[in-house]
C-alpha cells in the first residue's frame, strides 16, 4: 500500500503521550471519517501554540506574553513564592482561592530512574527568582509522590541554604474524609503534624 | 487569564476520541514542554491527511488515490467480496494471508442506540458495489458483538434480495485456546456449527 499520509498522521499521533498504535488509528480514522473540521482545528491549534506559547520569565508557566498575567497582578503578594510542578498544580491551588502570593512553576520534577535530573527541572531558574531580595518565605508544593518529596527535599537544602523561610504544604486527612478510609501512611502524618 | 492559545490547543485535542480534559491537558503541556517538534509534525500530518485521503469509489476505505492498490490488484479474486466495518478490519484479514478475494469497507456498522442508521454506513454503495455483476459471495466480516451481528443480519438480507450468495464468517473456538477457558456462548456456537 502508498498510504504515506494515512501512515504519517498515525505515526504523528503516536506521539502524544499515552497514544499507543491502535489509539492513533482509531484517532485518525475518527477525524478522516466523521471531524476533518477537528482535524483542521487541531492543526491549526498545534501551530498557534508552538509559535505564540513561550514561558513565563519570572515564574516560568506558559504563556502567551513575556511575564504572564499572576506575576503582573500588584495585588499578589511578592514575598510568598509558592513551587508547583505543572501550571494544572497552579490552576487547582488558584481554585482554592486560599493562596495571595507567587508562584514559581518547575515544569517537571526530579526523577533520576527517567533521567531527570536537577538540570531538567528549573532549579537555577528558581534559584535567581527565588533570590530576587523580595521573596521571603518558599511553599514547597510539589507532589507527595516519591519523586515529589525527593524534589522537595533537594529544593528546600538549596533554598534553606540561600537563607529563605522554606515550607511545605501539610500533610493529613482529606477534607470530608472518614477515618476508616483513609490509608495508614496519611494518618500517620496527621496524627504526627496534628496541631 | 489570556492564554488562549494554550486553551485553544487542549480544547481542540478533546476533539480526538477517548481523550478528556485532563488527557488533553496533559498532551498539550507535553508537546510545548518536551515535543515541539512532534506538534509540528502532528500539525503537517493532520493538514496532509485531511487534503490527500479520501475513500476509494470501489470499496470505500482510506486512500489517496481515485481506487485503491489493492481494488486495481489484478491477482485478486473478483468473485468474492469481504465485507468489513473499519480499515483495520481488513488490514487484520490481510494479516492472515487467508483470502485472495475484495473486499468492502462499511466505515462504521449500524449502531440504532448512537443514532447510526443504514444511511450511515455505506449501505448504498455497498449494494451498487455488489452488484457489479462479477461478485458472486459476499462474505459478512463485521464484528461479532450486538451491533456487528445486526449489521450483519441487515446486509445479509438485502443482498440475498439482489440473488448474491451470502456467508458469514464462523464463529467457533479460538486458535490455541483451551476449552475449559472459552466462554459458554462460543462453545455453543461451535458445537452447533461443528463440521
Amino acid at each position: 500500500m502508498t498510504e504515506r499520509r494515512l501512515e504519517g498522521l498515525i505515526e504523528a499521533l503516536r506521539r502524544l503521550p499515552g497514544v499507543g498504535q491502535k489509539s492513533a488509528q482509531r484517532m485518525a480514522y475518527h477525524l478522516l471519517q466523521h471531524d476533518r473540521t477537528g482535524a483542521e482545528q487541531l492543526a491549526a491549534a498545534l501551530q498557534s501554540a508552538v509559535l505564540g506559547v513561550q514561558h513565563c520569565s519570572r515564574c516560568h508557566t506558559f504563556t502567551e506574553a513575556e511575564v504572564c498575567d499572576l506575576c503582573l497582578d500588584p495585588q499578589r503578594d511578592a514575598r510568598q513564592l509558592l513551587v508547583v510542578e505543572s501550571p494544572a498544580d497552579c490552576a487547582a491551588m488558584e481554585r482554592s482561592a486560599s493562596y495571595r502570593g507567587l508562584y514559581f512553576v518547575l515544569m517537571g520534577r526530579l526523577s533520576p530512574l527517567d533521567g531527570v535530573g536537577v538540570d531538567d527541572i528549573g532549579l537555577q531558574p528558581l534559584l535567581a527568582r527565588a533570590g530576587d531580595g523580595v521573596v521571603q518565605e518558599v511553599i514547597l508544593a510539589t507532589s507527595f509522590s516519591a519523586e515529589g518529596e525527593a524534589t522537595a527535599h533537594v529544593l528546600g537544602r538549596l533554598l534553606k541554604a540561600r537563607g529563605l523561610t522554606v515550607t511545605r504544604l501539610a500533610r493529613g486527612v482529606p477534607a470530608g474524609s472518614e477515618l476508616e478510609y483513609v490509608d495508614l501512611s496519611t494518618l500517620a502524618h496527621a496524627l504526627h503534624d496534628r496541631r
